[in-house]
């Protein structure tokens, strides 16, 4: 007897089958047109990187989550977790080769070993974006634009973009005196939804007093239209803290001039999905002007498919040069999962509408031939290879989700064609390659 | 003083710039639209999988490149080395899912720890197609004729792709008495072309004895035009032996079969690239029928650029189902390194031609509307994000590989446009959007 091996996968990482990967393709084809349409250009960086590199000056949670070892040569490598670090990478190593403003997207696989309980996976797909070398609004602008506009293409439902400024918070908490605490303040103040108000409330209180806890939680819960919150949070953070507050500052500037975009560039079409909502703070310290995440209005509670921020100086670890940039990461395998719950997911088994049934194994020839004549035209046309009865051929179309089988006569490429159309259970007789290009 | 680290990464590994990306996603593109037209499906597997699914039985020389290790887990994992195994796997644990002929593409990532200064890459990129649950020769023929006709639309140069019948070889070893060493003797004969005649003969007659030696070296190197060589190798290798050399045997009737379909499928264009070469055997184990090699007509010297061959049980390893089939694979690295030293690979920096110049940055939103209405007309248009001098604007449209910037009006919705054209440095005045999607 032999010993088989079991065949199997880790887990946290996926198999994808035929329909499973055309509904990943069909996503990622849209998302990639939307990119370039707006003259981005892609990278591509290794899998495999140093470990030094990846994981900088201290990992803390990244470090527990990263595939780490020593490759054959005795080097500390690891998987790649993000594409941000990379791009940081990227940015220092090619500054020179490079011309700024520079817009890049990036679509590839990163790992982390995360713990699958909470339906996480440990191999997945993020869709990045970025314009590095532009401090300007515009920039910001054309970044939350392009999340609107490709993620509203994706056929998902309609999404909500919740943006905030940091540099507004941040000068909000020096007016009130607790800016020295802003790390431990952003990320109690980021888990918000998960913990609940009152356990912020408790955590704030616990790191900035009683009397700032709750201003805090007044200034990040401050609800309405974008231009009423923006009012309001000016009101609240701008000035010198000495009678001037309510004048604006460069941050609300910036706030009210893609406000201005947006509504010039398509009125309420594109403004609609934008909220000004200043609990959105994003965990990472690296951001420093408007941050984002973007939500399923149908499905909110499985939390961002789309988030992002500004930053000063992305690659600030390897390279002396401060490069500023803007830019945003579609979490794909999340968007994935709430358009196959929601039903939103188009799943088909494969590309080609169109074969031809094996009558005889020796018309392989000629069958392929007649094929080429419709591949030629821009028609995907299977050729069926096995020599069988109709009625099995059928089935095996129909389970290939081909709506349209040719039965070919003596000779394939002379003889009339008949036509099966599988959907409607009919045969259509007499045909020629172009009867049946026109047909289909 | 900071102290930064340095950007760099692994030996063998590289960052694709935006030229060197675009030059690659327009061959797998390519190549891609190509599998789909023949009704193929596309499949993903885990980048990382168990070592011991990964390696089999034992590693020899591939067990020396892999990148193995323990994870957080400590479970014995590996990156995968080809997409063969994985897909091997695949078969055996998802062989109910799957509707045989299953005809399969996968375009991905894969790692090895090989020796960098043969100019090898530790990471690179395989096209494998395949088709199995069919041991038809129609089965043969669609590999080979995808193989001819997807190389041929790549702008790569004529081919060569070289046939042989590995079941014929066999019947010729039998009939001269050394099936037993068929093993050594393959991997010798793989070698000719490297090691030259001399050094193969020694060895051969080290194996098989000097007699023997001689035949099997004028068994491979028999030429002529297919019809000739398969004339040759019939009578050398068919019947049993005594008497009735010459008859066709099953090994010879499936070459013969292919060669009518290619004759009927396209004449002298689908054919002629394809010759008989007895000395094509691949140095793997799983080959069972037919093999082949392909090559540039103008670099034969860099080795193959799509290979592969019919296999009895793929998944002989992890299932009891033997699941016959037929394959190949395009090492695109190969490929690309030879397109770029024949001058044969197009680079361009991006992928939109039209861009809009930003005079004031306050008009960031109205030239995203104007870019909008270029974008729905499915042309790409990049907006300009920084105010700047005409004349810098050019240089970076040019930079960019953009031929067309309009320079917008003091409306830029409802202004006049102009467009200027970078290649002949020449101004159109007062156009509208229609003019311009019209002209470009």
């Amino acid at each position: 007897m032999t010993a088989y091996i079991e065949p199997r996968i880790l887990k946290g990482f996926r198999d994808f089958l035929p329909p499973a990967e055309i509904a990943r393709r069909d996503l990622i084809e849209k998302i990639e047109a939307s990119f370039r349409s707006y003259g981005f250009v892609p990278i591509d960086t290794p899998a495999l990187e140093y470990a030094e590199i990846l994981l900088g000056k201290g990992g803390g949670e990244t470090e527990k989550q990263i595939y780490r070892f020593k490759d054959n040569g005795d080097r500390d490598v690891a998987l790649r977790f993000d594409l941000t670090v990379p791009f940081a990478r990227f940015l220092a190593e090619h500054r020179q080769e490079l011309t700024l403003p520079f817009k890049r997207y990036h679509i590839a696989k990163v790992w982390r070993g995360e713990n699958t309980q909470r339906g996480r996976y440990r191999e997945f797909t993020q869709c990045d974006f970025d314009i590095v070398g532009s401090d300007s609004g515009a920039a910001d602008f054309e970044i939350l634009l392009m999340i609107r506009n490709t993620l509203s293409g994706l056929g998902a439902g309609d999404i909500v973009i919740r943006l905030n400024h940091r540099g507004l918070f941040n000068r909000f908490l020096a007016r009130i005196g607790v800016l020295d605490k802003q790390v431990e303040i952003l990320r109690i103040v980021d888990k918000l939804a998960k913990t609940g108000r009152e356990e912020t409330l408790k955590l704030l209180s616990e790191t900035a007093g009683g009397d700032r806890a709750l201003q805090i939680l007044d200034f990040i819960e401050t609800k309405g239209s974008f231009e009423e919150v923006l009012g309001k949070l000016t009101a609240a953070a701008c000035g010198n803290g000495e009678g001037t507050l309510g004048s604006s500052c460069p941050e609300s500037e910036r706030l009210s001039m893609i406000r201005q975009f947006m509504t010039e560039t398509g009125g309420s079409l594109v403004s609609d999905p934008f909220v000004l909502d200043p609990s959105i703070t994003r965990g990472l310290d690296y951001y420093t002007g408007i941050v984002y995440e973007t939500f399923l209005k149908d499905m909110p509670e499985i939390g961002s498919i789309c988030s992002g921020g500004r930053y000063d100086n992305l690659a600030a670890l390897y390279s002396k040069e401060a490069i500023p940039g803007v830019g945003s990461s579609i979490g794909l395998d999340r968007l994935i999962a709430a358009m196959e719950n929601s039903g939103r997911l188009r799943f088909r088994p494969g590309y080609a509408r169109l074969a031809i049934a094996c009558l005889r194994e020796d018309q392989g020839g000629a069958c392929q031939a007649l094929a080429e004549k419709f591949r030629q035209r821009g028609i995907a046309c299977e050729v069926f290879l096995e020599e069988g009865k109709l009625t099995r051929q059928f089935m095996l179309a129909e389970k290939k989700g081909e709506q349209w089988l040719i039965i070919p006569g003596d000779d394939p490429l002379h003889s009339p064609l008949t036509l099966r159309d599988l959907s409607k259970r009919e045969n259509r007789e007499g045909l020629s390659v172009e009867d049946i290009a026109a047909l289909i």
